[in-house]
């Protein structure tokens, strides 16, 4: 393990994304988002999925010329076409874009079709926090889990954040249906660690705490066992029936993970006359969280999102932990 | 158990409710929703409760004379009151409002804050899905599960629901944040048969499938472990924010579950001029995930909500089966 500080690391993001014909524009935001993601701690969607998203982008499944655009609009929904541009880039134009409709209408929403993996989910609830806004997202998949009862992928893990202004930094809740991501269990798996709790079936179809094993089986344990899938599923069909895009059904049609569908939704509480009222209400709810007594009487319940600014400025200051690996071969593409 | 036809069991109800004051046409629509839970399968949220709601109803916490309101507009979002009406009404106005709403925004919500319980979450879901809309809609409650490593409850179960309109019937999803809801739990210790799996800690911290002694601990387990009472949390805050209404700490400080918030969203299907893709599309997520290779060989994957018609056409055939003792009870009241 290295630390690359942040801008460094920014940086050669950047050149790599330039040398792939990305304009200058788009690279500078697309790495900055990329970087940014690695600095608040998220490493497996951050720098440890960078080289995945250049193999898409040499492979042409991911277009760096293309942009998300509207094609239908409702007043405060619209619906966009991706384009099969670059995943990041496209929700951060379809959430900005939801924000600005929040702002002007109280809710803001887009749902997006033919777009790409947009990394790491949580970034695009952070905007709409850093603009007083709640916000709501979730993204389709490819076919990542067996639907409850059954042994063959049928639906996406499909990644929900909710996020929500605080005093003290954004409440932000990102999580994949799924017990445990494929990008956590890619960790586990390469740092040869057994899982805190079963995440999964080995191929004998006993629960494991091995992530190896569960990626070979390809049957991660949904969330709430058969409600994760259930969760999944109309998240799925409600991201694809809005954008009019594709079901994970017809993503897993293409072999690999393209042209998938997303829901952007924000609220404005700036538009609220008992804004003061709020906040007061959401801060006395997390200090009565961490008023709770703990089962390990040395820690201390912890609100989602809590840690990030402690760790961005512990990796602001110290540079971002990498995997020297994983860095080397940054280097090299 | 007994069999109770649906009209009986409604017009039952209903007289109970009359003499309790509600006026006609309320009583009317108050019963029908709580008959039809049961006639739907759903026992823990249809007659099971209903001398809950009576109790409720005869020590004040629910007002049958009062009725929500809308206290702020904003175009397709307004936030209501509930004045501590009864809360299937409530719910049921409410979310009858955002599908007008939907009609003519395309996306119609509405945030309600001092409401009371509203029985079976999916009622309105299914409301939704019948006027051709997706509907996402959920509730706070009060604090019933500890945040993830704490002992004392903190978090609510905050039930969400988000229907989607199917060829076959809705597609239905239905959930607490705890894997087991206390009504289920309440069930399996009544019965006095085992969880299907470990849904809680017992008062010694071990995981147990015994419901009795989670219902003693009040440890239920939340579904993903962490990823549950993180969700419940944001839901919860959300649902405040929005309605301007209590969350569910401050619903706690008052002894009993009452003046609790919740959000009803609707997005219109029927705007989009790709609808019969859509419908499409669906239907080929449903034939697909029903192609599952079964974990047991004899089961069929099958999707949320897939077996209401079923269950409600078998009972409107045999009648309303009741547990002998909470008919008895409902009787007498």
């Amino acid at each position: 393990m290295i630390r690359i500080p942040f801008e460094m690391m920014k940086e050669q993001f950047k050149s790599v994304l330039l040398k792939r014909g990305m304009q200058c524009s788009d690279a500078e935001l697309c790495s900055t988002l990329i970087a940014e993601t690695s600095l608040d701690g998220v490493y497996t969607h951050g720098a440890n999925r960078f080289s995945v998203l250049v193999k898409a982008i040499d492979e042409k499944v991911v277009d760096v010329q293309a942009h998300a655009m509207p094609y239908e609009s409702f007043g405060c929904f619209e619906r966009w076409d991706g384009q099969g541009g670059v995943g990041n880039l496209n929700a951060y134009a379809c959430m900005k874009r939801a924000i600005a409709l929040a702002k002007e209408h109280t809710i803001g929403c887009i749902a997006l079709k033919n777009t790409n993996h947009w990394m790491r989910p949580g970034t695009y609830g952070l905007m709409a926090a850093e603009q007083d806004c709640i916000g709501i997202l979730w993204t389709n998949t490819i076919p990542l889990m067996p639907s409850w009862g059954g042994l063959d992928a049928k639906v996406g893990n499909n990644p929900l954040v909710l996020a929500i202004p605080a005093q003290e930094g954004p409440i932000l809740v990102d999580m994949a249906m799924s017990l445990f991501s494929y990008g956590k269990l890619e960790t586990y798996a390469r740092e040869d660690r057994p899982l805190p709790v079963a995440g999964g079936y080995d191929q004998e179809g006993q629960l494991t705490k091995d992530a190896a094993q569960i990626l070979l089986s390809k049957r991660p344990l949904p969330i709430g066992f058969w409600k994760g899938t259930s969760l999944a599923l109309a998240l799925d069909l409600i991201a694809a029936s809005l954008s009019g895009g594709r079901t994970t059904r017809s993503v897993g049609m293409m072999g690999s993970e393209k042209k998938v569908s997303q829901v952007f939704l924000a609220f404005n509480l700036a538009a609220f006359s008992d804004r003061k009222n709020i906040e007061k209400e959401i801060q006395a709810t997390l200090d009565d969280l961490r008023q709770s007594e703990p089962v390990d009487g040395n820690a201390t319940v912890r609100f989602p999102g809590e840690n990030r600014q402690k760790i961005r400025s512990e990796n602001l200051r110290l540079g971002i932990p990498v995997d020297t690996t994983i860095w080397q071969a940054i280097l090299s593409l």
